[in-house]
Order: C-alpha cells, then sequence, then structure tokens
C-alpha cells in the first residue's frame, strides 16, 4: 500500500482531496510544528489517526525524513485522457501542458513539477516509464506540487493527436533548431514537449510536433539539465502570457 | 590533496588550465570512450600518467563513478575580487554576475553554476561557508562549468560595494516584490543576487541592493527551488540581452 511521509507531504495531499486515506500514523509523544493542522483536517475529514511507537513507525517509513508522522493512503490517481479534456475545457485561459520523456531520476522530475505548478502549468503529461519511480521521492522535492497538480500518463502519442485536434499545438524542445524560446507563441493554447539529457525527444513525439523550438545558449558550455530547461521554457510562457493579460 | 575522477570532470579541468596537474591515474586495461583524448592532452601539458590496478584507484576514489581514471591536482583557484575587476574591464559586452547566499546542497550549487555558464554568466560570486562542500559533489551535476567558470570567493558586501562603484547594478531576488523580473533592466552591468530557499538573502546583502525582483508565479503553489528560480532569472536575462544586441 503506498504511504506519504511528512507533515508537508500529508497535509497536502489532504488538502488536494484526490487519495484515499487509510490511517495517519504519529509516533506517541510527537509535538512537531504543524502536526495540530493534520489532525484537525484529517479529523474533519473522517481520516483514522493512530498514535503509535517510534518503532512501528519507522518499521514502515522509508526514510528518516518523516518526523513522526506517516499515512497509508490509496495512490495519487492518475488524470485520464478523457478527464484531462473535460479539464481543459473548463479553463478560464488557454491550457499550458507539459509533456515529459526520458527524466533520468525521481528527483528531478519532482522539481520539474514543483516548477511546473509555479509558473502556471495545468497538467503535466508523463510517459508511462516515469511511474515506476518511487513516489515518495518524486513528492519530497515537489514540495506539494505533486498533490495538487493533474498527472497524465502517455502511453502512445494517441492523446497528444487528440489535444491538437482540441485546438493545442505540440512544440518540441530540441537543442540547435533555428527557432528561439522567445520566437515561438506561447499564449495560444500549447503542449511544451521535452525530453531527456542523453536522447531527447522520442521519433514518436517529434513526428507529430507542430514546431521546434530551442533555448539559446552559449555554445562553450554545457547544455541545461532537463528540469532547468524545463523551467527556463516555462518561465518564458508565463512571460508572454502575463504580457497579453 | 584535491583530485577529480572521470574523464569528463577531467578532460574539463586540462582545458580550462586553471589547476595544476601532479598525475593522471587509469586503471591498467581500461579503454573507456575518450580516454585517448585525455592521454593526449596531458602528454600536451607534459602531466605524467600512471597505470595502477583497480584497487589502487578506489582507494583514492569518493564513488564509483571514475570510469577507470582519477587525476590528482590543485583545487580549483578562486578568482580574487581585483582578477575579477580586471576580467570584467576585459569584456565586450556588460558584465553578468551571480551571487548566491545559502545554497542548501552540493548538487543545487552544481546544477546551478551549470546553468550559469549556459546562459551568459561571466562569474559567480559565493559566501564563504559554500566552499565547504566536496568538490567533487559540485562538479559532477556541473557539467565541466564549475572549471571554466571564474568563482570568486565573497567572505563580505566589501568587493559588492566595489562592483557598484565600477558602475554595476546589484540586482536582489526576493519573493513578493512589486518589481518582476520582466520590468528590471538586465540589459545594463548586473549582479543577479539569489538567496537560499529558507533565509532568502542575506540582511547584509539587502541592505546595498540597488533594486528588488520577483519572479512572478502562482500564489497557490510552492515557491521555486533556488537552482530553479536562479535558471529562470538568468534565462530573462539572456533574453533581454539577446533582444538588444
Amino acid at each position: 500500500m503506498p504511504h506519504l511521509e511528512g507533515r508537508q507531504s500529508i497535509l497536502a495531499a489532504l488538502r488536494a482531496r484526490q487519495r484515499r486515506f487509510e490511517v495517519i500514523l504519529i509516533r506517541h509523544g510527537s509535538h512537531a510544528e504543524g502536526i495540530d493542522e493534520v489532525i484537525a483536517l484529517a479529523s474533519e475529514m473522517g481520516v483514522p489517526i493512530r498514535h503509535v511507537d517510534g518503532a512501528e513507525l519507522q518499521s514502515l517509513a522509508h526514510g528518516a525524513s518523516h518526523g513522526g508522522i506517516l499515512a497509508i493512503c490509496s495512490a495519487k490517481p492518475r488524470t485520464s485522457a478523457t478527464e484531462l479534456l473535460e479539464l481543459i475545457r473548463k479553463l478560464s485561459e488557454p491550457a499550458l501542458l507539459l509533456l515529459l520523456e526520458g527524466v533520468d531520476d525521481a528527483r528531478n522530475l519532482g522539481f520539474t513539477l514543483r516548477s511546473a505548478e509555479a509558473l502556471g502549468v495545468h497538467a503535466v503529461l508523463i510517459k508511462k516509464h516515469l511511474w515506476d519511480f518511487d513516489e515518495t521521492e518524486v513528492a519530497r522535492p515537489a514540495s506539494g506540487a505533486y498533490e495538487r497538480l493533474p498527472l497524465v500518463q502517455i502511453d502512445d502519442v494517441a492523446p497528444l493527436k487528440q489535444l491538437q485536434q482540441a485546438g493545442m499545438q505540440l512544440i518540441g524542445c530540441l537543442a540547435n533548431v533555428r527557432q528561439t524560446i522567445y520566437d515561438a507563441d506561447f499564449t495560444r493554447p500549447t503542449i511544451l514537449a521535452i525530453g531527456g539529457e542523453k536522447r531527447g525527444l522520442s521519433g514518436a513525439v517529434r513526428s507529430i510536433c507542430d514546431s521546434f523550438v530551442t533555448i539559446p545558449s552559449k555554445s562553450a558550455a554545457a547544455s541545461l539539465s532537463l528540469s532547468h530547461a524545463a523551467a527556463i521554457v516555462m518561465g518564458e510562457a508565463m512571460r508572454q502570457r502575463r504580457a497579453v493579460s
């Protein structure tokens, strides 16, 4: 059964109301800052709380950063392609989605989700294999964004084609193409596709992109990491959208 | 004695010609890709190479990612405030410097250096305590930028005042100030000051900033991590500078 560790993660998940909580375990005598807030929200939502000894809690935890609190709950639900289309229809602004391929570790994925939420991305599309990461390892650097952001599992390009038919442009980020991120129009409904550092975007995704963009950078330098490249592209989308709103 | 591990780090350091190399150790029978390039450059530079057995190499290495090659060399030299002023005077474009305070781990520092180099930063100013990180841990995610970028140790604000007297503006990044990064003028000679996630910029640096900027983000979201905030601010500086060049 999946579980969440630490006050921040549990509070974000309770507030997001997407998971089913079985029980919240709190170490006897724990007076960690903010734990009252978890207890109040849990009792409001009818989630049972059990006080346990430190050894029982430790036997369930992955690491040592739980701070005396752990929740047993369902996994974060994946948003289906149908739900995503519905979500986009209800937005009061042009949709901005992020498609990630080939992220190399859980921590980079978590940081990218955190940036995506802060920069106004409405949902993140994630290739199948990225769901194999340890959820706890993704959630920690995401700082609550993992709970709040709709995440869609993409097994093939069919949902991307559906989104394109619904009026969205699919823009692939690649090194060394002519069009820069500053020349592209991100104020339209947009899916930003970003690939991993080793292989970049897959051929399947490239073959259906409407256009490609590059982040201009110094030629003698190493390339940007995936999560930092993503932050810069999403930041540029936010800049353009603020300028027209 | 400091050392470097792995072909990429050693090659970047040899090319940057900032360290003094004592010897390069290569595991007997190692035919790692690109090792010939190291051997050629080392012999051109008069650096001795010694073939050793795996156990000897492993006893010197921190981790397991050395790939059979390790260099014993001097530490990366720190650029002095005087050298920095000289460097700035010689630039053919307005200087762009990054000042970092309160970075919480070596990996985040490394990634920030990598972004800084890619986005056109000429030198990075680092507070004293950040030099305590394990150099190998900083250098790996920096992907060569650690070797190439001039790094200046800052013990107090005196060098910042010197830079201001030389015509540079010191812009502090803070949450929730009125001016956004899009309203600021980064085309002038600029020092971007970015603080850690926990405490932000120090009072000493804040007290001498010429102005403050914020990255606009969604209010319900968690704040951006330091390295991602830095990438977005430096990306905006690059955008503005490209637009006027």
